[in-house]
């Protein structure tokens, strides 16, 4: 069966200066309002964010010869030199990002980019390193990891390659189970044609509203549902990737033994070694139940064990996240309904999905409950479900009013968890503290593995001037809390430039040696990413 | 906790000129000597073959400094250069191997090494580097695909590096379910560590009595368990290496998107990037319960419906394996009992262990039976079991008897297989008919995967001479129909030499830049066994 559809209607795009759809931005709810001051001490209100038509730019770098041979590629209204689309370009939805965008002066790349297909990607590239123009890949314009600065290392000019024109379900096979999706296709997108034909993928990351099928493979993404259907790699079968020296085409077959898997070189390759153009990835028919229900835990250590017991068991939820008591304390999972505390103690929310959910819910019920935790119905899953992927919304609001707001995550071996967590918040609270603010350390566990998990911190600050230098303070604390207490430095937000200086600590001298000599090899002229995954002056 | 151990027995050595334990060789049973003639004709009996002290071999071309710089590391009794140490490593146990080990001239390493921990194999390589010596490393010595081939590339000569000396459990962390074991571990030895605290590592290939930890992570290998514990691969959480320009420690945490997995760089890397000297694996506890059953199937096609319906659900079999209807009617899935026809149509074998069989079992026999399969009790699943690591001495009884005997193995989407089969078995009966042999040409599923399975096929051909020169040829045929069919040129032999000049047809010639890229960073002198997975030319 072949599908080729490029005509599923997008979602909205997103706003130039924040999270989401502009239509769904709104005011701090006014709960949250009365509890930040309890937290954070007295907030200031910060000046109104720059205007989009106010913002100053330099002039683009591009030679005008570069946009007539990129031109020629994609088509002469397919250079887009645009002020707008320069700014709209500029970077992914950290919060450094959001408040870079809040700024006067900003630093954009040359010009965007918008090839049509495969090929036109690898001509894009080819043009590139003849010429010395730094290339951007951009899908959904989520990274909160500083992948998408328009870096140019030692070239003269740097573009945004948008992928977004690289969109649909390119072939389904019913049989296999396998669905081969253009990277440019976002996540609604692609479950809207995998559902037409009664198939779904399942990857539900944060971000999924936006973000796109390359941008999960090239970030090593990780959803929702992991615990049911794996990491996003887990997921991918085959990949097809334009790099500057030629194509390639990966995943043959399922359980290969011919040669290293090079499918996870480009897993988590950041754009570094090719754009991803094409990916094939498993999917599953659509399930038809759904059951969900919440447990309360004494504490985050009993819901860790609890955790635990179930990753270390086959056929459990679909979902599973524990709520640390600070999280759970202010129900900050619970977005919709922040201000409302729902418990003390420690919550989880579990989903589950697909086949044999009674056998699999006794299960995970019997361990969950063996480990202190008692059932407190839907309610709390319920509220999780709906307000799950609004988050960065909230994030906006809390911005607009003067709280600096983050994410950040890692994780580890089940054995070393508590100790990673402790350290990871010492070095939050600690950092603010020493910047004269006030600040709240949140975490939940929403990923976990027979061996371990991960831990993502939520941390609100009342930071009271210059808030881009404290947190590069702060977050390069955190970085080294990582590394001395045994985590990775990211799980799933990727590396991007926020975290190349910590890789080497990660994997080592010869690590980096090898990721630079593939990078040698398929990008000579180092025009791919410049800066991101692995620092400029390793890749020369 | 922390756990040293070296004092586990290890198993009786390998024949040198066969599979296993001497005392377990036998000659082939009266129900195979009355069966052989109807498949094959009349067969031949051919000579004896030579034995141990009458093998021809070239003097070491080791010069006397190297050996001392060797065993400055290792000690002096540590580089061995005796005739009857350079034959036993002188290749792996396909059937080309054993065939040479059958004739009067041998090739062969020009010494042995035997290091006894992680630094003096870095430092062994460091010296072999530095004096041009080409370094084979050898764990279990079961390779069936070339993979210890002496061959030296540019340098004045090779050596074995064999890793017995390292061997036992490093670490336990029973919290995590992380296990460290020593590379040269053979697959009896772990499991024997691990059961004295309670946990199984589940990896079962038919290797297992020999081969080693390293040699499963280095191979790609998958196991009997497959289905129920994953392939070696999914197994594997930390990995330590030792190449010629420095060391790498991989692993840091479960879950990480901190780049490219590098870790999947060295699995499948199989020596030709450095030397694996400790491998941490996942574990669990070991499984007090298996219930057996065993199937029948109208014919193959029924069979891989049933199969392919199985691995699209979850939570299955812990073993699942299907032999087509010509294995099911010689019964050659039952070494012991071959002869004994079992039944028309086709054999499924099924084991359960572990959490929640009941449920497990309810589930894959309603599908099972959907797709028309009858139970047909234990039986047939008990001889399974009871023989499953028996295989290879039968080859050798067949061998003595005159008749070629071999194995290979490939795997494909589940939408291709029968495709994929049909294309293996043509070029099988075609090739061994094209030289004048009649063959019996056997095939069984025994990996599967939610998107595809494994294809694993048996070959006996009355060959009448030279049975080297015309398994080459029809070997080669099977590989370009392995292409043209759409396969994979190895589901777990891995690539070795006997498949390397095919890997390009897989992975494309970018990828083979990949390859030679990150050898070429790591062992820029091209020391790492020569030839294995890229050929030496596209490594200089």
């Amino acid at each position: 069966m072949s599908h080729q559809s490029g005509r599923v209607a997008a979602e909205s795009e997103m706003r130039w200066n924040g999270w989401g759809d502009p239509a769904k931005a709104d005011d701090l709810p006014r709960a949250v309002r009365a509890l930040l001051p309890l937290l954070l001490g007295r907030i200031r209100k910060p000046a109104a964010p720059v205007e989009l038509h106010d913002v100053q730019l330099d002039a683009t770098a591009l030679r005008a010869n570069d946009g007539a041979a990129f031109a020629e590629i994609v088509g002469p209204g397919r250079v887009d030199m645009s002020d707008e689309a320069r700014i709209r370009h500029a970077g992914g939805r950290s919060t450094p990002d959001l408040l870079r965008r809040r700024q006067l002066h900003q630093s954009v790349p040359d010009a965007v980019i918008l090839p049509g297909d495969h090929d036109e990607v690898a001509a894009v590239l080819a043009v590139a390193a003849d010429r010395g123009v730094a290339v951007i890949p951009y899908g959904g314009g989520t990274s909160v990891v500083g992948a998408l600065d328009p870096e140019r290392g030692d070239h003269h000019a740097v573009v945004s390659l948008d992928l977004r024109r690289l969109t649909g379900l390119l072939r389904l096979d019913a049989v296999s189970g396998e669905a081969v999706l253009a990277a440019g296709t976002t996540g609604p997108d692609a479950e809207a044609l995998l559902t037409a034909h009664g198939y779904e993928l399942g990857h539900y990351p944060q971000s999924f509203r936006y973000a796109t099928i390359g941008g999960f493979a090239a970030a090593r993404s990780s959803g929702q549902n992991s615990a049911g259907h794996g990491r996003f790699e887990t997921m991918v079968t085959g990949i097809r990737v334009a790099t500057p020296t030629g194509d390639i085409d990966l995943g043959r077959s399922p359980g290969s033994a011919a040669g290293p898997d090079l499918i996870r070189v480009f897993l988590g390759s950041e754009g570094i070694f090719g754009v991803i153009t094409e990916v094939r990835v498993r999917v599953h028919p659509i399930p038809h139940e759904r059951v969900l229900e919440s447990w309360t835990f004494p504490d985050f250590a009993a819901g860790t064990a609890g955790l635990r017991a179930v990753a270390q068991h086959v056929g459990g939820p679909t979902v599973i996240r524990l709520s640390d008591e600070a999280e759970t304390a202010v129900s900050l999972a619970q977005v919709g309904r922040i201000g409302r505390a729902l418990s003390k103690g420690a919550a989880v929310v579990t989903v589950y999905e697909g086949d044999g959910i009674a056998e699999r819910r006794a299960r995970t019920s019997a361990l969950l409950a063996a480990a202190g935790g008692v059932s407190s119905g839907e309610g709390a899953a319920e509220d999780w479900l709906d307000g799950r992927f609004d988050g960065p919304y909230l994030r906006d609001a809390l911005l607009d009013a003067g709280v600096f707001c983050e994410t950040l995550e890692t994780a580890t071996t089940w054995a070393n968890l508590h100790a990673l967590k402790a350290g990871v918040t010492a070095a939050l609270r600690d950092g603010f503290a020493d910047a004269g603010a006030k600040s709240h350390v949140m975490c939940h566990v929403s990923h976990i593995y027979p061996t371990g998990a991960s831990l993502y911190f939520t941390v609100l600050a009342g930071v009271r001037s210059d808030p881009l230098k404290v947190w590069a303070e702060v977050k390069a604390r955190v970085n080294d809390a990582i590394i001395a207490s045994g985590g990775t430095i990211s799980h799933h937000h990727a590396v991007g430039r926020d975290h190349a200086p910590w890789l080497e600590q990660e994997i080592g001298e010869t690590g980096v040696r090898i990721l630079a000599a593939i990078k040698r090899e398929l990008d000579p002229q180092g025009i791919l990413n410049p800066g991101a995954v692995i620092t400029v002056d390793r890749t020369r």
